[in-house]
C-alpha cells in the first residue's frame, strides 16, 4: 500500500538528478534515511507528521531532511539539503517543514550528533502536557533517556499565544538548550525529540523511548516505580544499543518488504 | 478486502445516474466523501456506525451523506443528497441514517460549516460518560478543541427514556444548540460531532480529537495536566490545519491502495 | 492467511456428509455460524479458545457448535450437532469443547435464546476479577448490558479447587440460573457468556459489550461515570440492535474477503 | 513481508549442513523451534529482542537457540547448539546472544524444563519496575504464574552499575535459583522468562502471561482484584494446558500463511 521503495536504484547520478550540491553525501545515507522515515511510520512514531534529518557525511555544515510531506511517502527525490540556518539547497519550489530549525539548531549545538527525530509520538504526548510526571528511564533499552528528560516549555521563549511550532532559528536555539546534553527533550502540548549519532540508533531511540513512557506510565498507575540508576543507564547505553543492527534489520526488512508487494 | 475504489470514474453522467439534482455537485465533492467515509473507517474514527456529510458546493440548502450502511463500504451510488430537513431527493426506497438530522440542523445553524463528522469514535467515549472530566486541548494539532468541548444531554431535552439518538429535526436544533460555536461536540452515552470548512478538515480534526482525548485521559490518570491557553488553541487551528494537505495525502493514499489490492 | 471460506457451497448433500441428522438444518444457518467464528475471531473477541453456537432452526432441543478447535479456523465440516445435555450426534472421534455444556443448559433455560457466544474477551476480562466494579452500559449501542451483569462465581458452586471451566451439566445450569434473563453474564476469572435470538445480534452484543467495558472502565478511572437509565437501555435494544444487518454486512465481508486472498 | 518459511524441507541432511553435532536431534524439534520464534514475535512477545530456546531431545546437556538476530527472521539455518555453559558448538563466526546464560543456567537447574522464552513484553513491564505490585494469575489462561511470581532484582547480584543483562553464567545462576519452582520469573527494568516442559507450552505461557498481566493492572487501576487460588492455579495448568493444541494450530498457520505470501 505505501510507496514503492526506491532506494536501491540510488547512486550519483541520481543524488545530482535530485539537486544536492558537492560534496555529494554518500548514497547509502540518503537510502538510509529513506528507509528511515518508513520504519518511523510503520512503527507508529510518526503519522502524517513528524520527521527524521540526517547530517551530510562530508560537510557538517549541512544536514537532509524530506520535504513537507508524511514520512511515510518520502521517496530519495524528495530529500532536501539543508544549511544550518534551516534554508534549503535544492528546494525549487518545494515546501520545507515549518519546523526545520529544530533539526539545524540541534546539529549546531551538538556537533556529536548525526541524526535527529522530531515526533509526537503517542506515549510520550501524555507526559509532554502532564505537570506531576516527568520520563526517566525504568528499563534496559531505554537507558539513553537517563535521570529525567527536559520539558521544553515554549511560554518560556515565546508567550502564551504561539502556535508551539518550532518555527525559526531562535526557538530552536532555545529547544537546543534546553535539550542539552540529554538523547531526547520533550516540548509541552507537543512531543518530543531525540538526537542519537547515527539514523539506526536514533530511530531506535524514537522507537523505545515511547515504550518507555509507555511501561513508566502504566506502572506509575500502580503505585512507585523503580528507575534505573544513573549508572545503569549509561551502561544500557554502552552495551544495549551496539546491538542497533538487530533491530534496524527487522525494521528496515519489513518496511521494505511493505513497499514492495 | 474492502469495496472497490469507485471514485475515479466519477463524471456527470453518473452523477444523474445516482439520482442527483440540479445543478450538480462538482464530481470531486462525491469522490472526496466517499473516500472519507473509507479513510474514517480506516483510522479507527467510525466502525460500521458514524457518518460524514458534505454541503452541496452549488446549494447550500442542501447535503450529500451515504445512505443507512457501514462507511467502510460506501461507494458514489450509495451517497444520498437531502435538504437540510433531511429528506433525501434520491432515496429510490434506500434507507437513511436515523440520525441526519445532525446533519441538517448544524449545516442550518452555522452556515461557515461545510463538512461534518458524527462518530462513537473509543477514546472520546469515556468522556462521552464521565461525569467528571471534559474534552479539552491539550495539544497543538487539536487546538479546534478550544478550552472546553460541550456535551450534549439529550435527557434535557427528551427525558430519561431515549433511544440516545438524534432522531428528529427538534434533537437536531438542540445538538446544534448545544454545539454553538464550537468545532466539537460531546453526546452523552453517545459518542460526538465534529464540523469544519471542508471533508478533508472535518476528516482531520475526527481523527485528532481522538488522540487528544486518549493523550488527555492517560495524562489526567497521572494527575494534573497543563492545557493549551485559548490563544495557543487558536494560533495552532490558524498555521497547523493550513498543513491538512499532508495527511489527506497520506490517508487518501491507504485508503485507496487498501480498495485496489 | 486463514482458512479458506467454505460457506458459500453449502448445500444439502454436504449437510448430509457432515453427519447432521433429519430434519437437516437450513443451509444458511451453519454458513452463518461459520461466518460468525471467522468474525469473532477477526474482532478480537475470541483467540484461539471461545464458541459460538446456534439453536437447530428445525429442532429446539438441538444446537449446532463447532468441534473443539480454534474459532478462526472453523469451516462448515467442523460443525457438530448437540442435543441440549451436550450429546454430539456426529462426533466421530472429534473431540468437543469441554464447556459445551455453557450452551446447552442456556438454550434449555431460555427458550427465547437462539444463539450464544462464550468468550474471554480482552476488556470484559478485569471486570471479570474486579472485587469492585461491574459491567453496565454506558452507551447506547450496548443497552442490552442493561443496569448491572451478573458476576457468577463458580466457588459457590464447586468449592475453591475448581479449573473454573463450566465443564458439566450442574455447573452449566448454576451458570444459566445466575445469568438469568440478562443478555450477559460474566464469569469470575474467566470471561463472559452473550445470549441473542439470531447469530447476528450474539455477535453484535459479544463486541459491542466488549467496547462498553473498556469505555466503562478507561471513564472511572478518572472519576464517576453516568449510566444509561433502564428505560434507555431498552430503547436502545429496540432501536439500534435493530439497525444489525449493517454491522453484520461489514463483518461478513471483511471475514470473507479475508479468507480470500 | 517476513522471512519466508523455511521449515518444511527441514531434514537430517540440512541439519547436518547447519552444523548440528551428533547425535542429530529430530528435524521437528527445529522445525518447531523456527515456528515458535515467528509465533512470538507475531503475537507481539518479542520485537527485535527476546529469544526462545529448547532442550536437545537426544542429549539434555545441550540446547538450541537462534544466534543473534530478530525472532521473526529466524531460519533453520541460523539455529546454533549450546552446551548448558552457554558455548556453541556450530558458531562458525556467527554473534550468539549476550543472555545466553538465562537458558543455559536455567535448563542446568530445572532438569523438568524443555523450554524457555526470555521476553520484554509489554504487559509485563510495568510490573517488572512496579515497587508495589506482583504478578499473580487472575484468570483459568494463566494458572501457571501461580500465586506471585518472583521478581528478579539484578542490583542484589552485580550491584547497582550493570547493563541489567544476564550475561554471564553467575547471573544465569542467580536468575535460575530466584526462579526456583516457578513457571515464570521477572526481571527488574528488563523483563521476563517463561519454562515450561515443551515448545508449545512455553509459547502459551509467553504469550498468557503478558494478558494475565494486563488484566491484571486493568483491574487494579480500578481497585481489588479477586485471585485464582492456589488449587485453581493447579487445576487450570492440568485441564487447560492439556488444550495446547488448539492455540498452537492457530498460531503456527498464521505464521506460516504470513510467510508465504
Amino acid at each position: 500500500m505505501p510507496s514503492k521503495d526506491t532506494t536501491a536504484a540510488l547512486d550519483e547520478t541520481s543524488l545530482r538528478t535530485y539537486g544536492f550540491s558537492d560534496p555529494l553525501p554518500d548514497a547509502s545515507l540518503i537510502a538510509d534515511l529513506v528507509v528511515a522515515n518508513h520504519i518511523l511510520f510503520d512503527q507508529g512514531v510518526v503519522d502524517a507528521f513528524g520527521h527524521i534529518s540526517v547530517r551530510h557525511d562530508k560537510r557538517p555544515d549541512r544536514f537532509f531532511l524530506a520535504r513537507n510531506m508524511a514520512p511515510g511517502q518520502v521517496t530519495a527525490a524528495d530529500v532536501l539539503e539543508f544549511t544550518l540556518d534551516g534554508d534549503a539547497v535544492n528546494l525549487n519550489g518545494r515546501r520545507a517543514y515549518l519546523e526545520r530549525f529544530i533539526h539545524g539548531e540541534l546539529f549546531r549545538a551538538r556537533p556529536d550528533v548525526r541524526s535527529i527525530v522530531h515526533s509526537h509520538s503517542p506515549s510520550i504526548l501524555p507526559l509532554a502536557i502532564s505537570k506531576t510526571t516527568r520520563l526517566r528511564a525504568v528499563c534496559h533499552m531505554a537507558g539513553f533517556i537517563g535521570q529525567q528528560a527536559p520539558l521544553f516549555e515554549i511560554r518560556e521563549h515565546a508567550g502564551e499565544a504561539t502556535d508551539i511550532l518550532i518555527s525559526d532559528a531562535k526557538l530552536g536555539r532555545a529547544l537546543a538548550q534546553c535539550c542539552g546534553d540529554n538523547n531526547i527533550v520533550l516540548m509541552r502540548g507537543h512531543g518530543s525529540t531525540v538526537v542519537a549519532d547515527s539514523i539506526p540508533v536514533a530511530v531506535y531511540r524514537a522507537i523505545y523511548a515511547e515504550m518507555n513512557a509507555r511501561y513508566q506510565c502504566e506502572a506509575l498507575r500502580l503505585g512507585e516505580v523503580e528507575y534505573l540508576t544513573e549508572a545503569e543507564s549509561q551502561a544500557c547505553v554502552r552495551n544495549i544499543e551496539a546491538q542497533w543492527h538487530r533491530p534496524w534489520a527487522l525494521w528496515k526488512e519489513q518496511a521494505t518488504a511493505r513497499r514492495q508487494s
